[in-house]
C-alpha cells in the first residue's frame, strides 16, 4: 500500500461554513486525505462557541458527505502555551505533511517544528463570526452554510442559542455570573 | 432525511484489535452509525497505553476499511471525577442513544444520565494486555490485530516500542525518572 | 423521614448582599432547605473578585443566622466548558429539584439536565458590582449589605482590599504582573 | 460581638462514621464552631472514593444532625503539592485556630504555616476502610454509622454501588477502562 | 559557613531591560543573593508575552554576566488564586527574607505570609511594553536593553517574532483561531 | 560572542548526590554549560519526592560550586503525555545540542525531536533511593553527597522530615488521608 499523503487543516467551526468546505474540497484536490482539527473545543456555550465540540464533529461529517471518507475530525483543547501547541496536536491527529492555514502565527508555529504550511483559498465574505452575527440578528445566515448543517443546526436549535448568548456577552463580559 | 440511529463504543485501542473490529461490526448490524470513543486519550509511550491519541485514531481508520464511512473516532481525555465523566464523553461526541460496553461501571455511569447500556459480544483470548504481551514477548500479536493495523504498528516501529516500555516497567514503576 | 424539599441558588458573592438575602428567604419559603453555590470559588484578591471562597462562606452564614439551619453553603470552581458545569455543580452538592437564577444562559443549561428552573424576586439597586463600587469610591455600601457581613468585612479590612485592587485594576488589566 | 474559636477536622468520610461523630463531639466541646472538610472532593465511584462530594455533604449535614449550626462543611480538591496544600485548604475555609488530625504528615504542613495541631480521640475498629469492606462483603456495617446516614445510604443505593465497584477493583486496577 | 542574605525578585522579562538589570544590581548591594522569578513562566508567542521560559532564562543570565553567580533564575507558572501564588513562588524557590516589587497588590499578597516586601529604584521611561512597542513599530529598543540581550534577540530573531504578533493582536485579540 | 555549546542533564535530585555531581563535571568536561532539569517539579513531602522544588534548586547550587556559573537549574512539572514531555522541557530551557541520560525512555523521547541523547558515566551504588533509604534507616547517607548538601539538609531538618514520609508510606499508599 502505498503511503497517503495527508494535510491538516485547522479551524474553530463555529459553525461549519461554506468556507471551511471550499477550503477542504482545494486541500482535497492536492492530497489523499485531509485531517480537520476543531481547535478550542473545551469551550461552548459562549459568544465566541456556541457550539460543543460533539455538534461540531457531527456538523463537519454532514457537512462534508462523501468527502468524510477523506477525512479525519478531531477535537483538539487550547492550551496555554502557543510554543507547545503544534506538538500538542500534532499528538492527537494522524501523520501529516502540510498545514493548511491563514494565520501567520499558526504558520510560524509550525514550522518551528519543520512543518510545511501553505495558505487556502478563501471565499469573500463567509467566516464564522459573519454568520453568528447574522443567525442573532435575524440575517440570511442559511445562505452562508451547507444545506446538511443548516438542517443539524435547526434541529438542535442552535439559532435560539446563538440568540440567548449574543444577549448576555452584552451584559456579562467574561465570566458565567 | 430520517434521523441516523448512532450508539458509542468505548475502549482504549492499545492497539486496535480483532475483538474491536468484532464489537463494531456487530453494532453496525443494528445501528447506522457508530461513535468510537479512545478513552485515555492524553496517555502514550508507557506500559499500558504506548500508542498517542494520533496513533490510535490512523489504526482504527485503517482496520474499519469501508465501515469508517459510518464511523466517528473521537479521542477523550480521562478526568478524574468518574461522575462527570459521561457528560465529559457526550459533550465531545455526536448525540448517541445507547453505550456499548461490558463495565459494569461504565455502563452504571451513563444509565445515571438515562442512557441506555447494552453488552458487546467478544472475541475470546483477545485483549490489548495480550496483545502487548505477545508484542513484548516476541510472540504471535499479528493473528490478533487487522492486516492493515500489522502494516500501521510496523510502519511506526511499534513493536520495538512496546518492547523498550515493557523493559522499563519492571524498574520504573510510576515516574518517569 | 420524609424527603426534604430542596432547591439550588448561585451566584459569586463578592460580597453576600441584602439582594442574596432577600432571595434566600423567598426561596426558603417554599423549600426545606437552600443549596448555596459559590461559584468562581478559584478567584480571589482581582477586581470583579475580592474575596477568598472561605472569606465567602464565613460571610454567608453569618448573613444567614438562624436560617443557616436549613442551608448548604459550597465553593464551586469555574470550568472552561459551560455545557459540563451544570453537572459538575450537581456533583458537589446534595439533591435538589429545583434551580433558582434569573440568567438566561444558567437557566437553559440546566434544564438541557432536565432540571426545572425558576426566577428569583430581585431587590432593584442592589448587585455585587454596585456594592463593590461603593467600597472602592468611600460610598454608603454599608446599607446595601446585612449588619453582620458589615463587620466581618471590617474584620478582614475588606474595604482596603477592594481600594488597592480597584486601583490596579486601570493601570494592569488581564495579568498580574 | 466576640470572635468564635473555630477548628478545622480533615477526612474524606467515604462514608461519615461513628468515628468522625465522635470526633467532631470532642472538638465542638472545646471550640464554638468546627470547620470540616471533605478532602479527595474530585475522587468519586472508585474503591476508595465511592460517594461524591455532593453525597458526602449530605450524609454529614444528616449525621450532625443540631451539630450543623455550629459547623461548616467544604470540600476540596487533592492538589499534587504537599507544600502547597495547607494554603489550598485555608483559601476555601472560614478562619481557623486549630487543626485536628491524627496523621503526622498532616500536623507537620499545617504547622509549617504556624498553625497548631491537636490529635482527636479515635473510637477503636471503626474507619472508611472497615465500613467500606462490610458493605462489599455483607457484612454489619450500619452499627459503625449514625443512624440518618445509614438512612442516606440506602436511600441512594450505595451499598451496590461500593459492591460493583469492590468487585471492578479486583479486575482493573489504576485505570477506568 | 554563615546564613547567605537572600531577596526575591519577580518579572515577566518580556524582555529583560535595563531596569531590571538596575535593580538587580541595587538588591545585590544590599543582599548576598537574589532569586530572579519569571512570572507568567507557560505564556509565550503572544503581544504581551512574546518569549517562552527558557528563551528568558537564557537571556536574563547573559544580561546577569558575573552576577549570575549570586542569582538563581526560575520560571514559575500563573496561577488563578492570586491567594496561593505566593506560596506558590516560595515552593519553588530557594529560602528568601525579602521580596522586592514596586506592585502593591504582590506586596499586600506577600506580607499576608509575613513576609517583608520592599520597593525597587525604577528606570524612567523603561518597561518592558515600552521596548516590545518600539520593536514592533521600528524603533531604538537596543538602548534599552544589555548590549548580550540584544545579541541573543537578534540571534533567535526575537523581532520578527514580535512584529509577527503584534500585528496579529490587532485582528485577533483573544483566541488563537 | 562565538556559541556555547550546551547539554541538558535531567533528574528528580531526591537529593543531590555524589552521583549527580560526577555526572555534570562529566558533562562539563565536554560542553559549555549545563542545563540541570529538576523533573516532578510539583511532588514534594512524599516518600519518593520528599523536598520541594525550591529545596532542590537551593541544594544544587550549593553542590555545584564554582561549576553554577556554568550551570542552569530549572524545576519542571511532569505532565501525562510523555510524547509531549520533550517539547515542555525545552520550552522551558536555554536552547541545547545533546541530552545527557541513561533512561531509553527519555532517550528515545527525546530522539524522536531530533535532538542526540548521551548515556551519563555512573557511580556505582548511589541513587536517591539509597540515600532516602538509609536517611530513613538511621544508615551513612552522608558519604553519599556532597558536604554542602548534608549541611543544607541538616539545615532543613531533611532527615526528620524523610522518616515521617517513610513511616507513613507503609500505612497509607497513595492518597494523602
Amino acid at each position: 500500500m502505498k503511503t497517503l499523503r495527508r494535510a491538516l487543516f485547522i479551524g474553530r467551526f463555529q459553525p461549519f461554513h461554506n468556507g471551511h468546505l471550499y477550503a477542504i474540497k482545494y486541500i482535497l484536490s492536492e492530497f489523499d486525505e485531509v485531517v480537520v482539527v476543531i481547535a478550542a473545543a473545551q469551550y461552548n456555550y459562549t459568544v465566541e462557541n456556541p457550539f460543543t465540540a460533539g455538534e461540531r464533529v457531527e456538523m463537519i461529517k454532514r457537512g462534508l458527505g462523501e468527502l468524510y471518507m477523506r477525512s479525519y475530525i478531531i477535537p483538539v483543547d487550547n492550551i496555554p502555551s502557543n510554543y507547545l501547541w503544534p506538538r500538542h496536536v500534532l499528538e492527537r491527529t494522524p501523520r501529516i505533511e502540510v498545514v493548511f492555514s491563514n494565520n501567520k502565527l499558526v504558520q510560524e508555529l509550525f514550522e518551528a517544528y519543520g512543518v510545511t504550511t501553505k495558505n487556502t483559498p478563501i471565499l469573500p465574505g463567509v467566516s464564522g463570526t459573519s454568520v453568528r452575527r447574522l443567525m442573532a440578528e435575524g440575517g440570511d445566515w442559511r445562505s452562508l452554510v451547507p444545506r446538511s448543517v443548516v438542517d443539524f443546526i435547526e434541529e438542535i436549535r442552535g439559532v435560539e442559542r446563538v440568540k440567548t448568548l449574543w444577549g448576555l456577552a452584552v451584559k456579562i463580559p467574561g465570566e458565567r455570573l
